[in-house]
């Protein structure tokens, strides 16, 4: 028989992380015992626990600290890393480490160090200036690379204290839910984050522009509440036939009339901006004045169309090799505070994937599932809100007070 | 070979009703001819057709003329009516004609008779005051009822010309339309009803509770712009739960947070209630003061809150037999200019049924399913919207300028 | 400064009681010290914890206790429990206990006594036989009434051990799992509690008959599978509709094709009943000998119509009193072991209110809102599946190896 | 006062295709006189209509021509086509015609000449081999463009007959349909395109390996009823995961049990991949031996894994470009005869762009409005089935009497 001795320390009783630490060792059909274990007795005191655990195989202890590390165990005793040197580019060996989003320490030359670049589902790999997050497909031939959960330390949003208006919303996914409180909360953060010079990030898709949502997120932009901008070849067509044509997918944004011989406005649009050779040219050339699109080169705020399959055009500004398209969206998450999805399940999987646990998101879809597959990525601090996006960005735009004749 | 010759007459070409008449024909695998057709020539004009259908024994010609008769397809010549007696109550002979919720003439003593108690799938049974839509269930022994489709004619609204503002956007349920042209859309016909001393009449679930529609329909109501709710048990609860502990499912409704406990808030509510014996009752106490249904027992509009099988309590005033319900249901839609349904389908179809084709419906659900089944029911003039019921009921209220504080 | 110190006991760590208790104590804003904690050591063991809550007065004590008693906390000392005499009929004291689904334990005469025809949202009676939930409108003037959390004891499931297939499965929601592993657990499950002698009960809504699942759960009823039937009129109906005229919703259940002029089917199928009488005359008479309401009573399965506002008709056998149809719904459930509920979310919240949370539940639904609602109900033992009924029908009849032919 | 005269033939009426025509005429406020109409009198005989349009400018009727022209109409007389030069490259003459996915001819050098490689949203252009349907992006400087819709005829798929078992199914999008007419008519439909040496093409999202479809798909492709395989990153990524890990997004695809652990099984599976450099090479290695992807290369079939915004890895085979991945999409569906859509909305919607309007499409997705927004762009022959994709294909497994063991 083998075992292991884990440690445990934070708010594990309130945040449900004991129970979830305990079921996965049952789930596994392994036996437990906990040696130790101080309950935090007060709201403010957190926990510390031992708990070993037994199993047939080192193998199987293996797993289960797979599995729990993300959640904060750590191996008692301080078990040096270990790493390996990648055979060839792009190929990590077998029994890498995989990162998670939350916040992460390795233990190596006799102390816990920081992990910087932290994003999940890549490898950490030492280097000079010390441990990073990296991507499987950047990992050079003869990279060192962290190996096994054993010398891991994870601290998940949850086990931390929170203790504020966005926490207490994080809980569930519903559309019966008073759209009060929610516009007011997202409103408050935007506010919090411009006086504090923060960084809010809106990822949008057409249907910003089809539900009218459009000139209340470029009032948003304009006043200074967002930062950066991701999105795909969709929401800058749509957002560009508007301005053009006065059509989102061919129907009338003001009479709301399906113009059904407007299905081609959106070719109309690209084919406009090709001749100008990209938006920003028919910026400067004084061609498009107004919308979206050009309410974000105005106001300098970095952005990234990403290109998909189903592009039409696609304009000259959509990043059509995917590599180059995360890599740039990466780069405008960066410091992000908050990050607001709008109806848009493809880009908002894509950011979240590459977004700390720390980061707040706000997920708004009219579909139920969408929202619940969102939100619960966002493991630490996910809202998520099953409404309407162009009535939503309206009230919001009343609660910021924005201008939006 | 048998044969059969129909004529139709109205906008027959544009509002597809030729397309549909000639594809139900050849659904039966029945060929036809068309006799004569004088086309409309210009928007103004309508279209007539006589068109003979051939087929192997009448009873395949009667299948066919039951299918083309709620189109508006009558038989040539003027068959006079035929009308068997009822051997038993709430039993029609097997022939019956099953009505349509469209207006519809009976051929008897030689001329075209207008039908009276229009709605769907009743019998139509000849009275000494006329032809009268009666349920089946109201059919009473010896009742004279009409057979076969032979002598029946019916004009659907879209043989009919419709060129207002309402007709364009009856087209197509989707989340991606701009919220804008809907709101203004449906705040005309509300001032226009008002303003007419017409009848708009509402149909409500608790979620409009729930997601903060109610400030904004108590002030419709209170306006003038509702003369009649229609709802369940479970709106009026949740109102009173809100109303009596601030919360509604158990959730606040000030700041959103989930009070746990408060999942017993409804049924305090309810025994409040019955304390006094009755709404109306704890609203002359004076112990009920604000909120949605002290609104609509003080503007003295009629409403029913109908009894349902997940229903607690019930409060005194649901009520609890069906047959009572429908009743009273279909008394107060009684010369209804508009209905407005508002995210609840069990209580929409209900109403649906008794609704003529001539009343304007309008449906909002955030389930696109719900409301595209409910637009369906509604042929003739009803607007799908899929949508945030609490957010469009607000921004409907500012489009209707009235005070919510 | 008020205090009051609760006991837990059961397994409160892995089950996530104890975190959620500390959540609703914090959620109030109060603070609590717990003095004494013995933490199961291992998976077989029970954790016992003594947790004091400090508040300004006795009001947010009694708050808190309503809310974590749900989750099994009781009163350290056993206080006597409190009856209050009600005032009149269908009328509670204000300070009522109000009942969860779960077991219950009310301390009086110096002990702890079990409470029976435990259910949801209802009082607590003193009988002479013992003490009774009671739903509020069938409490009588001068009912002796259980007031106040202090002397109650709940046993939620999730305190106690469940390990067996069907707990694994009860996690989430989802439309993107294996159906081969619930279909295979439900068949099991089904299996045993005919081997058993148990009681499974059917909730059916009409899609089961759209969609070509009736011959399947037809032939589930004959081989003994499902001891009890509960639905509307309208799922009766269209499998009338089904078995006389080949339609479904008017829609040719062999070719698809659909009859438009079918519209009124369903209707020539209440007629016809209505010719006979009831259901069972049809049957007697000979003229209905197949389909799911011919096999419900050729088996003898108790069963129940509940009538509702939408109904055509409605059926003889429809039960149009909303209060006798859920007292008939609770008695054909009494002593059930699992509950299938097919894409009736009417009546699957009408049937989930009067179950106790041990009875094992099944919601079936294509639409995921559904699923999630009726499963987070069903605290205890729900799965809830996101799946096409007709298709999960015939795949669970080919495991249970039932003929179809 | 301007005016135009159109030419309409082919089942006009029964199509609705007349209907359609007039009301874009009324839609843009003009009038219209029908100056001769010779109304198909059977069903077999075909309608013709001269329709005369006025209105205040050239513009609006050059508007109207260019929503009329997809439903058939052309302008009578035969103007011959106006080409102009492209002024630089991915940029046509503001006036140029964007084409349907209709077959299409233009008028030029006195007569009707068929266009080549039709696909929507393009542009015509004139070379020496004739009319070419060609992506504005792949426009040339100094082409000779298609302008105005006055030299073209489109024939829609509608005014064409269609008399088979498929056509009847693409009415209507529900998901109340029995599923057993549905399965039986695709599985006819594979055998008749295997039998006739056809091309059925897959597209398929990942949800095909979570709900269990993959062996029932892998089966139909071993088997000849697949010619070619559309897909992304992701499905590929979740039949190597289950393949090597057993699991499906880190859930058991035998147990069912969420090896919450698992969350990075995917990972390591691209890792292993990536080790052998390709999908292929693992497979010539002996190291992968089934699955979807062994079977799609071990059948030759050709296939393109798209990357997308949110890839991880991606795996090597995965195409990055955009531009690259749409010019491999639109190669293997050349010559299709049948495009299944499983569950990818993303795919689904890039292949419907490429796809002419004569081949037959059908999209399973549990979520209606996916299946919505499909069979709405396939205009012609699109069947939209709203079901569980893995019981759906298990279920056609059945039907094609597949071997799955």
């Amino acid at each position: 028989m083998k075992k292991m001795t884990l440690i445990l320390e934070g708010h594990l009783i309130d945040s449900g992380i004991l129970s979830n630490v305990l079921n996965f060792i049952v789930g596994e059909n392994l036996d437990y015992h906990i040696d130790k274990i101080d309950v935090g007795k007060t709201r403010v005191e957190t926990t510390r626990a031992e708990i070993t655990i037994y199993a047939e195989n080192d193998k199987s202890l293996e797993l289960v600290l797979s599995k729990v590390s993300p959640l904060g165990a750590y191996e008692k005793g301080g078990v040096n890393a270990v790493f390996e040197y990648s055979s060839k580019d792009a190929h990590a060996p077998e029994g890498f480490y995989s990162s998670t989003n939350h916040r992460t320490e390795v233990y190596a030359d006799s102390k816990w160090n920081a992990v910087s670049q932290q994003r999940m589902d890549a490898v950490v790999i030492k280097t000079p200036e010390g441990f990073v997050c990296t991507k499987i497909r950047d990992i050079k031939k003869g990279d060192p690379i962290l190996c096994g959960s054993e010398s891991v330390r994870v601290y998940p949003p949850a086990a931390e204290k929170k203790d504020d208006g966005f926490a207490f919303m994080t809980n569930e996914v519903s559309s019966e839910r008073s759209y009060d409180i929610t516009v007011d909360t997202i409103a408050h953060e935007l506010r919090q984050i411009r006086a504090d010079g923060g960084r809010c990030i809106v990822v949008c898709g057409p249907v910003v522009i089809h539900t009218g949502g459009a000139p209340a997120l470029s009032a948003m932009i304009r006043e200074g509440f967002i930062q950066g901008f991701l999105g795909g070849n969709a929401v800058a067509v749509h957002d560009l036939e508007s301005f053009y044509y006065g059509t989102s997918l061919g129907v009338d944004m003001k009479s709301g009339k399906p113009t059904h011989g407007g299905h081609n406005h959106h070719m109309r649009a690209i084919n406009r901006i090709n001749g100008f050779g990209s938006i920003k040219a028919a910026i400067q050339a004084g061609d498009l004045n107004n919308g979206l699109m050009y309410q974000i080169e105005k106001s300098g705020i970095p952005y990234c169309l990403a290109g998909s399959i189903r592009d039409d055009g696609p304009l000259p500004e959509t990043v059509n090799d995917m590599i180059e398209a995360q890599a740039q969206y990466s780069q405008i998450i960066k410091g992000a505070d908050m990050i607001l999805m709008l109806s848009s399940m493809l880009h908002s999987i894509g950011t979240g994937n590459m977004t700390p646990s720390w980061v707040k998101t706000v997920c708004i879809d009219i579909n139920p599932a969408v929202v619940t597959k969102l939100a619960d990525r966002g493991t630490g601090q996910a809202i998520g809100i099953v409404s309407d996006v162009g009535l939503f960005l309206n009230a919001l735009a009343v609660r910021l007070e924005l201008d939006l004749s």
